[in-house]
Formats: C-alpha cells, structure tokens, sequence
C-alpha cells in the first residue's frame, strides 16, 4: 500500500508514471516496408502478406456475401441475442448524439451557421486474437452507420482457413456493413489509407489493434494527406476510487477485469479507508487464483499500485493528475465526487457499475483515450464519424455594416487584397443588379 | 482555361493536386535539436533562442502586465473598435456552441451521459512576420476564454526591441488573456508542450506557423504522451464557384485576396460559363497590378486553376473532389448548390459574403482544415477547446437485466474476469447492503 500524503512531489510523479512506450526502429522500418509494398504492389502484397502473417492463401480479399447466412445459421439464438441486445444499447445513446445544427445571426444581415456531415468513407479496424471481437464491430459500426457515412469498410485478419468468426460477420450485418475484406496488420490499414484495385481508400481508420497496427495508423495519418485515424493508441487502464463503505469483491472483480487485457493493462486503487486497500489486495489474490488468464493479470498487477488517500478530495485530485482511461466511483456520495474528478474517458458511477458493463452493452462507446490522453482527447462519439463545417451568408447592408471592422484589421494586418475584397463590393455602385441582370441574360444567351 | 469534361481521369486528379509537401529531413533534425535543447536547458535555452533567431536579449520571456496599458493607449480608437468588433461578433457564434449534455436511459436502470468539459490548459501560438495578426488572437483567444480553459497562454515571437505589436497586446487584453509569453519558433511550442521553470506545460497548443512551428507541432504531438495540437497545416485555399451571374470583380477580387496570402496558396475557380472565366481572368490582370503583395499573388495565380464545367453539379463534384478550405457560392441558385457541395471548412454564400468576412469579422473561425483535411477534420470551434467524455451509472436491476447479454459476450471473447465483474454483482446475495451498512459503521470508526 502506497500512502499518497507520504511521497515526494518526485515520488508522487513516478508513482503515476505510465510504462514508457519506446521508440522502435525496427518496428517502424518493417511498418514502413509493407506500406512500401502495398503502395507499389497492391492486392498482391495484401494477398502474399496475409499468406506470410496469417498463414492461409485466399483468392478474394472480399468476404463473400453468402457467408453472412453461413454465420446466422452457426450462431446460438443466445449469442445472436445478446449481439443485438448490445447493439440496441449502443444504438440508443449513440443516436441521441446527432449534432444540431447552430444558426446564429451574429448582427443583421450576417448569419453564421456550424453544420455537421458525415465522413463518406470510413474504415473499421477488428483484430483477431485468441477470440473473437464483437463488441468492437458494434462499438465501432453504430455511429459510423448512424452517422451516415456512405461507405462503411470492415477489415478483420482470417484465420488459417480463411474464415472471419461467425460474431465478427453477424455483429456487422446487425450493423449493415456488407463491404468486408479478409485483411489484418499493417497491410490492411495500407489498403485502407492508399487503396487497392480490390479495396478502395477511405478517408478515416478506426480501431485497436496490435504494435504493427498502432504504428501503420501512426506512419500513414502523417504520410497521406487527407487520411485520418480515431485517436493515439495505448495499453489499457482503470482507477477506481472507492471508500470504506465499497465492497472489495466488486472493486477487486473490477482491477481483474482490466489486468486480464493485457500484461502492460494498468491498475490503480485509489481509497481513503486502509481497511478497504487491505480487503481489496487479499480479494485480488483470492480471485485471481481461479481465472483463465491468471498470467496476464498477474503481470498487470506487478504494476498496480493500490494508494492509500487523507481523503476523497485527495484522491480525487490524484485521479485528475493521472487522467485515467475508466474511472470507476465506488463511493456513498457520488455527486459530490462527481463534481470534483476529471481527465477520464468514461466514468462508472456506484456499485454496479462495473467497467464491464461499458466494455459491452450499457450503450457508452468503450473506445477511449488513454495513457493519459483522456486530459485531451474525447471519447469515441457520433463526432468522429462526421465534421462540423462553418456557413456564412452575408446580406450587402450585412457587410457594409463590417466594412470598417475589416478594413482596420486588413490594414493592421498588412492585406490590401483582403481590403478590396470588400471595398470593391461596398463601393460598387446600386446599378450591379441591373448589370447582373443584364449579364445572366447575356450569360444564359450563351451558355453551351 | 481548363475544360473538365476534355480531361482523362488522370488529368482530373492532377489537375486538381495540391504542391506535395515533401519530408524535409533537414529541417527535422534542426528542429529535433531544438527541442532537445529546450528540453535540456529550459529557460536558458530559451532565451539563446530568441537572441539567435528573433535577435534581441531578453530578461524575462513573460510579457510585463504594465505592457497592456501602453498598448491601449498607443492603439488609434478606431483599431481598438475594429478588435472589439470583431470580437464580439466572434463571441455571438462561439458562444452559441456551447454543449449540452446528453443523458438517455438506455433500459430502465441503465443511464449514460455524454458530457462536456474544458481542457485544463492550452497555449496560442500568434506567429510575427511582415505584420501582426490580432484576429488569429481572437479566432483562438476567444473559444479557449468561452470554454473555460483554466489556463490560457499566449505566444508570440518578439521584435528586435523585445516588443509585441499594440494590436497583439490589446486583443489578448481584450479575450482576458494575461499569460503571455515574447518566445516564437519551434523553441515555443517546445516550451508549451515540455515547460519550463517560467513556463508551465499546457495540454493543447494552437495557431498557425512558419515550417519550423508546424514541425515542432508535429514531432511534439507524436513524443509527448497527453500533448496535442489543433490539426494538421497546409498551404490556405479558396475554390470559388461562380455562374454567368456573378460579378467578375468580385470573384478576381476573392481569388486574389486567397492569392496574397502567400506564394503556395491555391486558387481555383469553377464555372459554368466560360464568359465568367474570361472575365474574372481579365480582372485578375488589371486588380493585381496595384496589389502591394503583387509578387506573392503572381506566385500563387500561376498554379491557379480556372475550369469550365459542364454545369453547377459538376462543379459541386469537382469541388467535393478537391474538399476546398474555403469554399465561395458566388451563384444565383445558391440553395440548390449548398444542398450539393461538402468536403468544404467554411462556405461563403452569394456576392457579398467575401473569404476576407470571415477572415476577420462575420463570427465564424478562420482557422479551417486545408490540403484535403476538409474531408476528415472539422473547422475550429468551440468544442476544440473542450473534451467529451462519458458517464454511466446503473441500478443493481438494471445491471441485472443486462447480465445475460454480457455473459454472451464474455463467452464469446474469452474475457472470464470481465463475466466476474457482472456475475459477483448479479449472484450478491440481498445481504450485501445490510453487510455494506455494518462494513460502513466500522471503516468510520476507524478512519484516521
């Protein structure tokens, strides 16, 4: 137990600390070589690539349509069930996230609005590890549907039979994304940034991935003008902060269920009851014992820290400095800390509210910034699936009534063409709208 | 003249491609090693900096607070009206921006809120050249003051005399900005994103800059964990589209008031009337001769393009194609054409509302996603300043009801300590709040 009032500033600092991710050379050299091939060779590369990675010889990147059946035949009722119970959820918040158009007459004959559209093309990134990742199809093709973005692309490594899981398929055609290829790794967000005779580009790639993934986001959004990514990718993390009154099964339960996404997940407890730390660290070691991934976890809590607060002001300033991914509130008085924590991507409130619920079905997105980017980044919402874009219409007496604000600034600023760009139109005589008139007429004789 | 419909596809896209911005490994290192130098050295290697590049020794980087009244006193009332106009007609549309919370209930027992808070700190970069840009103060002065950022630090690159520009002075003084630093270059954003003893670190920088800002901005965001940056920079643009009714004058003005910006701004104009072309062509001619930054426009007018469309919806495809920063409607119907056109970062609509409006005073922000990044990025606005994040609270019912479907999914990923998570909860028995009360009574009677 680390006692927060006990540390130096310097301590306190390295006690947050995130593992550090290091520049890798050869990593970002081999990223770079498979876009190189993908940009000279195209579907041969992706083709040759995922024979060399995922070990199966594929004719067709493009998962044909007929295997969508295929996989609503396979599937339990239940699991089909729950994959669109979860899709409903998500549906229900995310739709309730459509911008509103802002109009606003900033004085008369000057109107400025702030308009929403979708991205056309977008991307979807789903890795394939030992299991398949549903909730990730749907955490990522409901807003992207819901949006409106014309183009919606899937890509998903194949198995060595060439197969996508039957959950990967049905989540996208619960979602209705029919354009779905056979591709993973650096490769496959090559295809999606540059573009292929099979695969054509889009304009944004969302999703997690592993190092190889995380890094071709990271090469190609800087390489490719116009191509963006969802946000900058880091391991996992959780803070809970809970006090005497909490029940250390659910907030060990809760610590486990992040340590078991991977050895470099981060864990934090943060309490102002020593009971409670002491209660929670021998829950860990009693649960642990019996789960499946018990070896992940074990290396996650290697760098837990469970930190002991003067108070729940103390932990909530501690929580603000480190910016957690989820931030779980195991506390009688909610509101109250509600009000005082920040810099988090998704806050679970009370008792049963386990990260878990979010991870799956209560509706939140759980794509979310981390490694301490939750101070900067929001949360994967319906605006990342779409731009805001300005509108102004100005009325002649509109900006003639601006004329001298612009012509001081222009002259400030040193940029008489942006003057004129005025004064031309404020000075030019009433008879413009006779010689429009004119000039359409003449225009429209004309026209071819 | 370049008639659209008479170019092959290949010809389309080159037509239509932006000057490549090429990797520039020089520059890369120079600015590498500034930012290790500040990163090493702090204020010392500040202070070199500036007496290197800006040519003037300071003392104290930090701008005097008793600099503001001479500023105030030294401005013309009319420049300082210009400021307060501009200001306020900034504030009208900003402020209009403001977020509202999204909560839904998701299924009885289950809420989720999308909520809206301001980024602690960020700084402003105000770049200094030939001559000071106050209304870059106010398009980012502005939102970060109406967002509530905590702290709001301004930037800008000292004269020789140490000096900033009254204008500059005054229309911080008027955001309510009074952190402002006399550092420019690559050393400032360094100093913004890394701190110094004077300066502390902020979480986002914005603004515009020279190549060595922009690459500072950019090697920054990518090293800094938690650090970010407004959005990618490019060469400003204008495409305007205009019918056989637009005035000529105006047109060649607007080009022209894109083209002084500098020598690598785009420029292009498309019509469907070639007798528009013709006399918008004409006009460039004559209104450059008597332009003070007629070498810069006659730079950037030799890689204009002037097309010729078959008729407005090709022009709206040509226009989306190229996804314009700025995006000028100078046609009689401009409704119809608004519901065609996107891919723009602010459209101006009609005769009267000039690229330069927006520039300084109808409401909107100037600073717009360019090179293509109007197809991803939205405009600058208020939301840039703030981040959204998610809450969730759930009722032990609701958790309940959302059990099975997350037991599904947990099967289904292999995820066994996330299944706990909910099953510990679920499978509580009624007893836990009567065991939570005792475990309550007796942490306070414990708590130190």
């Amino acid at each position: 137990m680390i006692i927060w009032q006990q540390l130096s500033k310097q301590q306190q600092v390295s006690t947050l600390a995130r593992p550090a991710i290091r520049d890798n050379q050869v990593l970002a050299q081999n990223v770079k070589h498979i876009i190189d091939a993908v940009r000279d060779n195209g579907d041969t590369a992706l083709l040759d690539f995922t024979q060399t990675f995922d070990r199966v010889t594929l004719d067709d990147l493009r998962l044909p349509e007929s295997q969508v059946q295929r996989s609503v035949n396979a599937l339990s009722a239940e699991r089909k069930q729950a994959i669109q119970t979860a899709y409903e959820q998500i549906k229900a918040f995310h739709n309730a996230q459509q911008f509103q158009d802002i109009i606003v007459e900033t004085r008369p004959g000057v109107t400025c609005q702030l308009k929403s559209e979708p991205i056309e093309s977008v991307g979807l990134y789903i890795p394939a590890g030992s299991a398949p990742l549903p909730s990730t199809v749907l955490m990522l093709g409901v807003p992207a549907k819901l949006a409106g973005c014309e183009r919606v692309v899937l890509v998903c490594p194949p198995d060595k039979d060439g197969n996508l899981a039957d959950e990967i398929i049905y989540a996208a055609s619960v979602c209705g994304i029919n354009e779905i290829y056979r591709i993973g790794g650096a490769q496959a967000i090559a295809a999606l940034a540059l573009g292929t005779k099979t695969l054509a580009p889009v304009n944004k790639v969302f999703g997690p991935g592993n190092k190889y993934v995380t890094e071709a986001k990271k090469q190609l959004s800087q390489a490719v003008p116009g191509f963006a990514i969802d946000m900058p990718a880091g391991p996992s993390e959780l803070l809970v902060i809970a006090d005497a009154g909490a029940n250390p099964v659910f907030v060990a339960a809760d610590l486990l269920s992040q340590a078991e996404h991977g050895p470099d997940s981060q864990v934090i407890l943060l309490s102002d009851s020593a009971q409670m730390i002491e209660a929670v660290s021998n829950e860990l070691h009693t649960q642990i014992s019996t789960l499946p991934r018990k070896d992940i976890a074990e290396q996650a809590l290697e760098q837990s820290r469970l930190i002991l607060c003067a108070n729940l002001d103390e932990a909530a300033a501690v929580s603000n400095l480190y910016g957690p991914e989820h931030l779980s509130l195991q506390v009688r008085d909610t509101d109250s800390l509600l009000n005082k924590v920040r810099n988090a991507g998704s806050i679970f409130v009370g008792d049963y509210s386990p990260e878990s619920a979010g991870d799956y079905a209560s509706g939140t997105n759980h794509v979310l910034p981390t490694y301490g980017y939750s101070k900067v980044t929001s949360s994967l919402s319906l605006a990342d699936f779409s731009r805001r874009y300005t509108v102004q219409t100005l009325t002649k007496p509109g900006l003639e009534s601006l004329a001298q604000t612009i012509i001081e600034l222009t002259d400030a600023e040193g940029l008489d063409a942006h003057q004129r760009a005025v004064t031309l139109r404020v000075d030019a005589d009433a008879s413009f709208n006779d010689a429009n008139d004119a000039r359409v007429k003449n225009a429209e004789g004309r026209q071819p």
